[in-house]
């Protein structure tokens, strides 16, 4: 078979087929036996089962094999036991492969988050699931000629090599969820259109990051706490990714921020303890803790203290939130300031919006998180949630940087139609918006009302 | 006359009476012609002039007392020219005298706030307008005798007198909004009752702090940045008010905000450029910028640094938020954590509600905030706020520590009911939620929806 037939089995009308090394497999009779669910297996529908099987552990033993092969039904191709090459006159065509389970917004340049399911199975986010955010094709870095500069007025610029960067500055550690502002924006544009690419809940993720704190690297190079002064002085980012007329990724944070032991600023070269993805900015890309992933820019080139914010498109003229009244003809970008921390966010996981639930006790799994470091202290779920009194409240444990993950049990009746609601209340008792029309603005971000999964219960 | 025969003497239909000196005027023809409105010299009605004077310095001008006295109708008795003394059983016959413009939620303690167009009158609230809330009788305190005791474990204990505290540490003035954790609890309180003093929305003003810096206090006591550590440290305050067991109020802070440069943390001892008036701490108390009032202890007696939180009832088991679901048969206090900074707010000050407005363009004033130390980066105001195309937005100058005043001018058509409404947005990006059921609890606390003034519009 050739993997273009294979993919036509995607579904248990058209049978599932998957492959496993060059053999291929029709598992349709299995997916209702699959340990892991249904919905689990039915993600590998119409492909290789190698990408999910490295990412759950589990599935390395003999006797998984062995069941497999009751399912045999034939070889693939000889000519398509590769994926085939790029097209090299495409910019794109030096991307890396991406795991198929992520769910692709835009191919180029690529955007895809994970299922949602798949978000809250580990606290920790794998890195091949971790949501991609890209604005430009994935520059090739050859690590042995990589320099980071780094510079600014009154300082010593300095000209790091990845080994420099980490045999020069402690290797510091901090678990962080990322975020990305256009998080939900397809929640947004179902109120009226907006311009962005159309996220469901998955661009958000987490991982233990290791590298270079900012603060230290700043020190080095002649900027501390007394740069910080009464001025709001910056930190501007560039990256090794650029446009056609060469112009780079960029993004700033304020210099406070930056030397701040505290906000735990990195220039981080791990990722859950494995080297940086080419997606996720390989070989040095920045981490700033709950703050918008705008400004942790990827593939970094150059760190430049600076009386202004960057210059950057993306600093100036899109990661702005405006009044639902502010259209493309009236609005101002220079009003509103650069999108720093982020709000209060939560959403469901499972059940998924349209899904047939058993009436009875039914389990909701999410996540919770917000900007600035600000811990969640409090989830609240509930079922249709027309009175107070429906609602049922649940503390969560909760993690400074990182988004908790939330497992609310809430009863159901027979029979009905029902909207599941989540939301989430944050340190500063900031709690999310009821509805989505009063925070709509025209470039989608921000989106972070209840989150409402409709769910029909069959029993 | 009498005092109590001029107290009948309020409105218009009951005649506007004042007195100044011991001289009694009736200004009830005068009313409309009041050059501040006639809103503002009705809140002098059946009572004195001077306090609001004093305030109002516009008012020490010749022709304006030979104005008043085209208005003298008599004078008071002999007897009637002094308030009463208090009883000195009492325990709050102590208490300092009042300004009579305060609106007050509670005689003893003493509850009160400015009414909500002087609030928004001046960027800083007058000290005698600056909405009190005490717990217990305003301590008497002899400053000569004053002594503030700092200690904790592995420090050296301090015990500062007045003198020494103005003169060993320098003097830091910073421009802090305080807001009571009620702060428009009467809203709340309206969507099902709550326990707690019946507060509208001036439980909230701004005032010009100077003092010694608690760092710099705590670095003297041999406390700083290392104590912070990874454990979550406190430091907690005591009062000089106590109950009649001779518990103290207290509460406490993360070390973390006390020993930290930015947040401005301090022992003031100054309030606008004057001694703190005895209803705001007299002689020292302490000033948390961007938290909730309850943690700016007055009557300052003690600061203990601990591994642990105030063990103080108002720590413990009040000043925290819950779910709506939580009772007071169901309520654990330990479950939630006590409230610290705030979420963003505000509150439209004029029109008030029920005020009848004229067609056309109405000019709206109020106040907007967020704790923390977040600026407000907008507020919205609209009318009706049934669709998102009829709501204005406007950008407003942004204060890091204070609430900033806005005008917005919003047009209203004639002949209609119609609320209006406001909210805002912070530097985080935050939102004020769109109702207050969502957020209600049981102590009626954090009450931050969108503020909605139903006006009739007669023209």
């Amino acid at each position: 078979y050739t993997r273009a037939e294979v993919a036509q089995h995607r579904t248990p009308s058209d049978r599932v087929w998957v492959t496993y090394g060059t053999e291929v497999f029709d598992v349709t009779d299995f997916v209702e036996l699959h340990p892991g669910g249904p919905d689990k297996i039915l993600l590998a529908a119409g492909g290789a089962l190698e990408p999910f099987w490295a990412l759950y552990a589990v599935h390395s033993q003999a006797h998984v094999l062995e069941l497999l092969r009751d399912y045999k039904v034939g070889e693939l191709s000889p000519e398509d036991t590769a994926p085939p090459a790029g097209d090299t006159k495409d910019p794109f065509s030096g991307d890396p492969p991406r795991h198929p389970a992520l769910r692709v917004n835009s191919l180029k340049p690529f955007n895809a988050e994970p299922p949602p399911e798949l978000l809250t199975q580990s606290f920790l986010t794998p890195n091949e699931l971790f949501f991609t955010r890209n604005h430009l094709p994935v520059p090739a870095v050859e690590p042995g000629s990589y320099r980071l500069r780094v510079e600014g007025p009154g300082g010593r610029a300095l000209s790091l090599s990845l080994a420099e960067l980490r045999q020069r500055f402690p290797k510091h550690e901090v678990t962080a969820t990322l975020q990305c502002a256009g998080n939900r924006r397809s929640e947004m544009s179902r109120v009226r259109p907006v311009k962005g690419l159309a996220w469901d809940i998955g661009a958000i993720s987490t991982a233990r990051w290791g590298g270079a704190r900012l603060r230290d690297v700043l020190l080095a190079a002649g900027f501390g706490d007394e740069t910080v002064g009464d001025g709001e002085w910056h930190v501007c980012f560039e990256g090794l990714d650029a446009d056609a007329s060469g112009t780079p990724y960029g993004a700033s944070i304020p210099l406070k921020r930056a030397v701040s032991a505290e906000a735990e600023v990195l220039l981080a070269y791990e990722m859950n303890g494995q080297e940086l993805p080419r997606d996720h900015g390989f070989p040095v890309r920045v981490l700033v803790p709950g703050v918008v992933g705008a400004r942790s820019v990827k593939w970094l080139r150059s760190v430049v203290v600076s009386p202004s914010e960057s210059p950057s498109h993306w600093q100036q003229n899109d990661y702005k939130g405006f009044c639902p009244s502010v259209d493309w003809d009236s609005v101002d970008f220079r009003s509103a300031p650069a999108i720093q921390e982020l709000p209060v966010q939560s959403a469901i996981t499972e059940p998924r919006p349209g899904a047939a639930v058993p009436a009875g006790e039914l389990t909701v799994k999410g996540y919770a998180w917000s900007g600035g470091g600000r811990e969640v202290v409090r989830v609240s779920g509930g079922r249709g949630w027309v009175g107070v009194k429906r609602r049922k409240g649940h503390p969560v444990s909760s993690s400074r940087r990182s988004h908790p993950l939330f497992p609310l049990r809430v009863a159901v009746p027979a029979g009905a139609r029902l909207d599941i609601v989540c939301k989430a209340v944050d340190s500063s008792y900031n709690v999310q918006p009821d509805t989505v029309a009063p925070i709509w603005n025209l470039r989608g971000v921000l989106s972070n009302a209840w989150h409402r999964v409709p769910v029909a219960v069959t029993r």
